[in-house]
């Protein structure tokens, strides 16, 4: 009888793998649960979306990585409940996992707020599902307005509308206007990929509103000298298989894309707590649930304040900090050691803006242009799970910058639009 | 008015993407339909299905592929029907496409023969998204079988049976006990990946029946060395969610892959005429139809006769030479020269065994082992369209090779089994 105690992770994204990392030599039975097979690393989802990465690029099977770690276990399953008087998580199958520590890592996804009817034409970026739905949508545009004759109809599909103008938005505005003013230049007979019209729209007075006013002018002059049309101030109203309706106007467009917002997993369901408006589980300054220390809420699903009653926002290195401090607090408690609260260390905010040029704010120190580029890429390429995925990313970015070329502009799965 | 002729090509394989280049510098107007935008280099198709390549390693855009040659557009269509009068090909969104020459290369798919119902259990190999599909099954099964409890169906989701014994089969075969013996060995904690059977099961008297007995001799002592089980002489009479049955046997399994045999694409229902038992179309010693020297027929699509009543087989070499050829003849015709009758030259046939063996028959030079592996790697590389694709796949087959990993090991769609 193994009495090590148990301690079940919920998702494999950066704070439930860093937990189950920090975990590794800990005299306990680590069970990581997801609902995929893969670690995704989602910074760089987008440029599978715009068809300069594979999925493959940015993702490593859960069990690769973990396979040394011989206290750990991996399961492929989907979370419906945890009971936390039984002290057990039940999976669709069936299944029930017992836990003695939960760490519920189970992340974010785009949402619509009272419009999830919005998201048959608006996809978002979450998986790797999505990302190869989205470069799908925007290639077969391409193709489409190749053989219209209907000059509207033309217009509509050569039109790219992202709603939403934080770092995803941003970078997704950058890469399709590339993608249409270099990578496809030549590639038609009909159309002019150039005229493609790419138009961001971001509800607030300026886009990158996390970042200092002055890498937000900074970023909306970039894109606009690219070609990059902004919108701001007013939000989407509508968004349909004609285009997105903001201000009164119909933006006549075939391809949309969400950026606008996430929502946290269900976890506040599973648990039968009350969340947030965003779905995010509040926790105390120790990331437990207020009434059960066995459970750790971290990462996008935390609700965890901040300086000026903020949030610690959905980023990389913060859902990592909250799966270390998960792991630490539970190793310490194993040797009847005193838990510190979780403190938040910001290290700053990054967004590239297209093929060569970012902005990065660390505070004190901020960056723009190639510089920041540099230091954006190196820094994606040093966090970058797995020599092999380091080494791929680096080739295919030196493709892509040498050529201008986009090297994985496959339409997989049906070749209509929706 | 743009005089010069119109030469459509249908498929965009190996056979209608050689006549396209062959035609770059012709007095022509080239129009090469594919119902994808992406040329796919098939002969690696398995080992997208067997997670060493991603799609994108293999497949190039046609568009991309033909962007320099100014006398040729791409369309993206699926065609309907064929009207040999008016000259003229229907798309199923209602286009017409008029030529004075065309060029037929729209392949082969995966047969059953009168047993479409296994299609859904014991899907083929030919689409990238037919590779993604089986990719999915085969690691969803070691998944599934990590959590399932009962022993009997454990053993039939670590069953992987192959239907089929020419060299996809054979490929698929070596690559899936590859995966299960090396890749996969320390990734799970609940089963042993190493225990997994894999069955290749071949109608016939032995496997690769296109090759000398002896390579065939040397393929099957190769595979069962490596684990694989071999079944000769009987064909499979049903396959079902169950399993494969077999000379009156169930050989329980959860995974499917069926290698067994194709059939031409529905070119003759086209062009209304009678095809052979293949699906495929007779034509002259021109590649013409025998009424119709407008209308040339290659690759996969055409039954064209060779040694011993034989038929050219279903490999890119013949079909390249195919297309090559329809391309002369249309110059010459325009020239107003005469057309010599097409003539096969087989240069030989490769088939690989896992990850460092292969059988080579170049007719008086055989090979077998790791020397003929080198050649078939060497051969393959070299005939990869673009340089992009040449060097990522081989630093893919280079980090397989020296980590006995596959990187490509990811679960997209669904995470159920069929």
């Amino acid at each position: 009888m193994d009495a090590r105690p148990r301690v079940v992770i919920l998702g494999a994204g950066f704070a439930g793998l860093t937990a189950a990392k920090a975990l590794a030599s800990a005299p306990v039975r680590v069970t990581m649960i997801d609902r995929m097979n893969y670690h995704l690393f989602q910074p760089l989802l987008y440029q599978v979306a715009t068809a300069t990465l594979s999925p493959a690029d940015i993702a490593t099977p859960i069990r690769s990585t973990l396979r040394d770690q011989a206290n750990t276990e991996v399961l492929l399953g989907n979370v419906v409940s945890i009971d936390r008087d039984a002290r057990h998580v039940s999976l669709d199958d069936g299944r029930q996992v017992p836990y003695d520590h939960l760490i519920v890592a189970t992340g974010a996804r785009h949402a619509y707020f009272g419009h999830d009817d919005w998201e048959p034409v608006a996809p978002g970026l979450k998986k790797i599902d999505d990302a190869t739905e989205i470069r799908r949508r925007i290639l077969l545009a391409f193709e489409k307005a190749e053989t219209e004759e209907d000059e509207d109809r033309r217009r509509a599909l050569l039109t790219f509308v992202i709603v939403g103008g934080g770092p995803t938005g941003v970078e997704m505005a950058g890469a399709i206007i590339e993608l249409a003013k270099k990578a496809l230049l030549q590639d038609f007979r009909h159309i002019d990929p150039a005229s493609a019209r790419v138009v961001l729209i971001e509800a607030g007075p300026r886009i990158l509103p996390a970042f200092p006013e002055t890498l937000s002018t900074f970023a909306q002059k970039s894109l606009e000298k690219m070609g990059v049309e902004i919108l701001l101030g007013a939000a989407a109203t509508s968004c349909t298989r004609d285009g997105v309706e903001r201000a009164g106007n119909l933006i006549a467009a075939r391809t949309i894309i969400w950026a606008a917002g996430v929502e946290a997993s269900p976890a506040a369901k599973w648990l039968g707590i009350e969340s947030d408006r965003a779905g995010r589980v509040p926790v105390n300054d120790h990331l437990n649930l207020a009434d059960d220390e066995r459970i750790f809420i971290v990462g996008d699903t935390a609700a965890v304040r901040w300086k000026d009653g903020s949030f610690v926002p959905g980023i990389a290195p913060a859902a990592k900090q909250m799966g270390a401090y998960a792991a630490r607090t539970i190793r310490a408690k194993l040797k009847g050691g005193k838990a510190v609260p979780f403190r938040y260390r910001h290290q700053g905010n990054l967004a590239t803006i297209g093929r060569k040029s970012a902005v990065i704010d660390f505070g004190r120190i901020r960056m723009t242009g190639f510089i920041a580029w540099l230091v954006w890429g190196a820094a994606h390429i040093y966090f970058l799970i797995g020599f092999r995925n380091r080494l791929m990313v680096m080739l295919h970015w030196l493709w892509a910058y040498i050529t201008f070329r986009q090297g994985v502009r496959l339409i997989t799965g049906s070749t209509s639009l929706p």
